[in-house]
């Protein structure tokens, strides 16, 4: 047999006797992955099954419907992406954009940025409006916009994960509608935490990620595309330039042909069954409640501490609060001490908000009065001898 | 805040109450995934720490190094794609094929087949020599067709996974250096079973998954590139076509500069970090000598049994064997029966051998002379019943 071949001798370089793994103990407040729900732990740890085993095969349908109800949409081809949130946002652009179509971006944040650079590489002719990170657009900047490039796709983001800006969408759908342009929306901040309609408003691609308001580790990028966006995927010319998000091949395994494409990530899979189930037993509306409650309590307290939000109340995310960093702190010291001494992770600023905001996530199993409490506690104590001490350094 | 806004009434149509998960027992004697090593879904469900974790950052060395380990590599870029196997297959085309370059193919099963489609759709000109589905390439063949088309890569598979041959790789670096092209090799069913050594035979870019050899289940696809290829990709001309998979920006995120791509998949690399620990406890050569001594048991009781294997004796894999399915017998039928009364999965044909062999994987975990006997006692003993029944039915 074949490994009876001449072979050369194993090379020990890289043979390292690393002892078995162990993870430090942490609060994860910070833009994601937050904490995992201890039932979604105890799914993932499951022994795995086969990806065309009958059981499976209804365990997708099961968190296909789960999803559906979590976006609200009652779009077919709803699905998790076997990769992060990332995946699930180049699944919406490789799908549905082709070469030489007009992609109109609106940029508010880290996140807009990106789906003009992804827009890009799939050959879009990529079009943007800007605004200044921390602010939303309006309606009728929308359509100026809309109506001078006439786009095939509008691609926005609902939940700012730089910023902690959520996008008002009343009328965009409509807008998208009248122009004949299908609107891409990311949801990866606000799916579970913040409330979202996806065929209310008129959404044909959305994607997200398991890590956030769904409580389950990182790994899973839900997607979601409309019977619009679906036509526009079957009118195109030539083949998705994306084998492994070709959602053309995915819907024959996802659909009822059951066709193997990929081995599926099983065990992430079980782990975002119970993390969906978990937010259809506590229902969207006491989920978006809950989180709205708990990040009121931390925007008062912390104001109540002398510390500015950085997102106007009528814009801010429930999910993640964006911090003014003090005159004198050094940010990303605050984060580490945190970290080292506290165990608890918050997030930094990130591209024009680097070492100007920390980010606060209370996210999924993390929203909670205690977790509120804690890091506010932590602001209060920890903050000041941090001033001090940074001035004494000076 | 945002929530505020008018918001229609959540629809329930979509909202399920599922129980908690639980799932059945099964012994994964088929192409994949296998069973997990149980401190491998241990490492799983620990909780999750942050992507940018020192903590994490340390892990991602030892995997990398633990990877190199299994690979017989000293490739700086080498790394689990955070994606199942098929990613990172897609990562090793996506980041070295330019438009109208030719990338030659050596098929000789179903995944060679799926490297010429991906191929394509990132517009190289692909061409291809072919093989029947259970038989290997001689140096001389391939020779003969790099001679004539001269492709800037030569992709081909080392286990191929649909008909359970091991291809010899002597010579073929060699031949691909003389040439001046990149040597591409699927080691999917190879990585942690079979002999590899990637830098000794000359490999420029390889990948595998999690869930065979390593003992962890699918979400991971290690992926390796040589200095040889990192220097083509310097070269290319404008962006990768991929986000996600672009190894210029991960190589950003896992080199020194540990620069935010996308948030990594934790836990599964919780998972994978063990599973490559055990294996550099056991050794690559104990598991290599495991997998062969249970791989010939296997045979043996087979064609004791009067059963024929596919594979000629010298070409065969000893992580998956492909058995012929004798005469009479519906080959999907037993595969349920074994799967639905006996709980063990074991694999149907792919491709041009669908419903002419079945396949029998005997990888990590799972290579055992124990998991050797069941499955030889229930052919032993349920196959000429059901041979019987099929007869009686007929």
């Amino acid at each position: 047999m074949a490994t009876t071949q001449n072979l050369p001798p194993v090379d020990q370089r890289h043979h390292k006797a690393f002892d078995s793994i162990s993870v430090p103990e942490r609060l994860l407040l910070g833009p994601g992955p937050s904490n995992a729900h201890p039932s979604v732990l105890k799914a993932l740890s499951l022994p795995p099954i086969g990806h065309l085993d009958p059981f499976y095969v209804d365990l997708m349908g099961e968190v296909q419907e789960l999803l559906r109800y979590a976006w609200q949409t009652d779009n077919r081809l709803t699905l998790p992406m076997s990769g992060t949130g990332s995946s699930a946002m180049e699944a919406t652009i490789a799908n549905v954009v082709e070469p030489n179509e007009c992609v109109l971006v609106a940029v508010n944040g880290y996140f807009g940025n990106r789906l003009v650079d992804m827009a890009g590489r799939y050959r879009a002719q990529v079009e943007t409006i800007e605004k200044p990170w921390g602010d939303a657009f309006s309606l009728e900047e929308l359509e100026l916009a809309v109506e001078q490039y006439r786009p095939s796709v509008l691609a926005m983001v609902h939940a700012e994960t730089s910023t902690g800006v959520c996008q008002p969408m009343q009328g965009i759908g409509e807008l998208c509608h009248k122009y004949d342009c299908l609107l891409l929306l990311d949801t990866v901040t606000s799916l579970g935490g913040v409330p979202l309609f996806i065929d209310e408003w008129g959404v044909d691609l959305a994607y997200s990620c398991s890590q956030k308001g769904l409580s389950c580790p990182p790994g899973l990028g839900p997607f979601t595309m409309s019977p619009r966006a679906e036509k526009k995927l079957e009118r195109r010319v030539g083949k998705v330039p994306n084998w492994y998000l070709d959602v053309s091949l995915l819907n024959k395994y996802w659909g009822s042909d059951r066709v193997y494409h990929h081995t599926a990530p099983v065990n992430m899979n079980f782990g975002i069954r119970e993390a969906l189930r978990l937010l259809s037993e506590e229902g969207l509306e006491n989920s978006w409640e809950r989180h709205k409650k708990n990040a009121e309590k931390l925007w008062e307290g912390l104001e109540s501490l002398g510390l500015k939000l950085h997102v106007s109340e009528d814009l801010r995310l429930t999910t993640l609060t964006t911090v003014q960093i003090p005159e004198g702190v050094n940010g990303k010291e605050f984060n580490l001490h945190l970290l080292n001494n506290h165990g608890i992770e918050i997030g930094a600023g990130l591209g024009s908000l680097a070492g100007k905001v920390w980010r606060i996530g209370l996210m999924g199993y993390n929203s909670t009065p205690e977790n509120v409490e804690r890091i506010l506690n932590l602001f209060k104590t920890e903050l000041p001898r941090f001033k001090e001490n940074v001035a004494c350094a000076a």
